[in-house]
């Protein structure tokens, strides 16, 4: 694998900016600084290091499977988000594993899953890391276009169709879906679109001739801007093809690491065996501080006032991409997560090599080129005229100012060609 | 992968355990909670979440590759440990990477540097976890034995003859070697045998057609009774073919799980990338503690203290062992690490399966089977003859109520058959 894995884009990116010091970074994931919970982890740190019998469970190794207080507090947060009665079914703590942010849980997914030759079908556009992984796993991807609220249901059937037909079916293991507020488009699936999708890979596993699962990543499920969202998870559809992912980690503090799966029993048990191959289990301190953090309340009490500040950052961010970027670029508000999408005409090149990201930078701003999100999928060409800008980590003054920047470099290298139709539609 | 992965014989211990709720346990590879840094985690943690310039860093994400203080520290340390004047070449710390537990190097390593298919040299006996690691990638194994003072450098080069007269050397990658206090022998590698490793190693590299790495797993070397160990680490031969692996979390604290890799420039750019789609770097709090404890000269104190313990209750472990084991069992006393290997006649099965496996379950005490951690390699008989005896994580009155248990089981379960000559000399 060393050999086939690609250096990830990320890298260059991270190369770039530590050669621009000046530079306003519209695309690092990072989470918003000023307000992670300082003081919530000293008080809960000092809690469980203050009794001695609490600390020594801590610093010593826990179950692979993870703290099962935290496997317990986990499912009923889902639940309730799920708005269920009781943590049970699809929910239950036992079929919870906690893992180094859902990072982790999405890469030993890949290798519990898949195998090299095989095929996923991804989101068009997607989560850019999850892509590199696949890549690296030697695994092939076709994108599905992306409507408002979800899948392009008919596009998904007639990808499922000529799967069956070139045989391909049978290297297909799963559907990656990011459900809420998605990175990068910002989308949030809608719960019939998710019973769609399960219904036609179901539809398709004959010819398989082996489960299909939809494997649902709720990373930014809890940064909704208003009340949570009402949408409920695949779960809910109570089908044993659901995997869910969820994530601690961008929701209160990314270096606490720990996010999480639910996985029906047929993905447990490998997954665990896998797990214990990785690391035995993640670090226990910081799982028993999380379950504190979310038995105190203080979990909640810190989503409140982050959902606050990111819509507040957005809102900064829509508004000056308003003022400062030609008309012709579309950009719908997001509701949560960390991302704006926008969409440039389509003559207008965004690619790392392209004229506009050279006077981006030039400009000492950056952001994650749209075709990054797209899938090598021969099938159609990679769209590349998108631009993913994240409001997560810089200031709202600086945002301000990035897009300014960002504003000046488009009508620096406005493209002289007529507009056509995009490619896709969103 | 998933099909492939077998269930860890640890699970099935771990099951055994929680059905016997009198159990004592000589099998688990956990450390003395008694000595865990309870009050020295405390006072860094405040420390660190103190500061809210210094709070905020470390709840936000990190590199890739790992805290910059953390990593020229630990280089620091292992060139000290090394006897070098100062950390550059391979101990310089752009080599360095930062892991969860040096468990995760193991796996990314494999990974990096191996294929389905290929061929992995380990030590007989070597560390169970491992072997489970290559059977998950469809690494085939072969075991070269050990002496007291490490491999035997002529059936290594038997081996590597036999590998490059099938053409299974195009297939090998690597060689894995414990080299302080091995888990499970607790024997120790001088830097000679290392040395004569790296040069048969070499030797075969014009055969296999690509490099054959010497991977150091030094995870015990911290753990020596008595003053740090004064044999040097591969690292000194100057050779770009050495990987080196340690770890805090058995010298400080496991619920900690912070190892880390020094690796050669060719084997760091890839395992970047993949630790880069695993999880994106380990979680930077608790790498931002370990900086500080390290800094603070905190964890040399308290290895001084986990030294004397170790050292205490290996010697109860022993001396247990001459009161109520026959005189036919070999033990050699330990001078290190967390296991005594106790050898019994060639004809007295130790197995999972075996009588006095399950006598010692009825006394109520329990081990690791010798078996367990020999490779499936097709050119030897698997000795089954040996038990990893670990005095980690019992107080030293249970280990020796469980030394004296195991005597009665041993005892109970005596073979009538005549003793012959064990196939494997150690």
């Amino acid at each position: 694998m060393g050999a086939r894995t690609e250096a990830p884009p990320v890298s260059w990116l991270m190369g770039t900016v530590l050669t621009h010091p000046q530079l306003i970074s519209l695309a690092a994931g990072f989470t918003d600084s000023d307000s992670l919970p300082v003081e919530e982890v000293r008080q809960i740190m000092n809690e469980v290091l203050g009794s001695s019998r609490a600390a020594r469970a801590a610093l010593q190794y826990g179950a692979t499977a993870g703290d099962p207080a935290l496997r317990r507090l986990t499912a009923e947060r889902v639940c309730a988000l799920d708005a269920q009665p009781g943590a049970s079914g699809p929910w239950s703590p036992d079929r919870v594993l906690i893992t180094n942010g859902s990072q982790q849980l999405l890469y030993m997914l890949t290798e519990a899953l898949c195998d090299p030759g095989d095929v996923v079908l991804v989101e068009d556009p997607t989560y850019f890391v999850y892509l590199g992984i696949l890549q690296s796993h030697g695994i092939a991807t076709r994108g599905v276009p992306m409507q408002p609220d979800g899948l392009d249901l008919s596009h998904l059937e007639r990808n499922l169709c000529v799967l069956k037909q070139t045989g391909a079916i049978r290297k297909l293991k799963l559907l990656y879906s990011v459900s809420y507020y998605q990175n990068p488009s910002a989308v949030t699936t809608s719960l019939r679109k998710k019973a769609g999708v399960l219904a036609l890979l179901r539809k398709y596993e004959r010819a398989a001739g082996h489960p299909i699962y939809l494997v649902e990543d709720a990373a930014y499920r809890e940064l909704s801007f208003t009340a949570p969202t009402p949408v409920a998870s695949a779960l809910s559809l109570g089908s044993d093809r659901v995997v869910y992912a969820g994530t601690y980690s961008k929701p209160f503090a990314t270096g606490i690491r720990i996010g999480f799966g639910f996985l029906p029993p047929a993905v447990l048990t490998p997954m665990l065996r896998i797990k214990g191959n990785h690391d035995f289990g993640s670090a226990n301190l910081l799982q028993r501080v999380l379950s504190r953090v979310l038995e105190t309340g203080l979990y909640e009490k810190h989503l409140v006032h982050l959902r606050q500040r990111y819509a507040g950052k957005a809102r900064v961010m829509t508004e000056a991409i308003r003022e400062h970027f030609p008309s012709t670029v579309e950009c719908r508000e997001p509701e949560g997560g960390l991302y704006c999408w926008a969409r440039l005409p389509e003559s207008f090149k965004s690619g790392a090599k392209s004229t506009l990201f050279r006077a981006a930078l030039a400009n000492d701003v950056i952001y994650v080129p749209g075709e990054w999100c797209y899938a090598e999928d021969p099938s159609r060409r990679r769209p590349n005229h998108e631009m993913r800008l994240s409001f997560g980590a810089e200031s709202p003054a600086n945002l301000r100012v990035g897009i300014e920047r960002l504003g000046k470099a488009l009508s620096q290298s406005r493209a002289k060609r007529p507009v056509r139709r995009p490619l896709v539609s969103l």
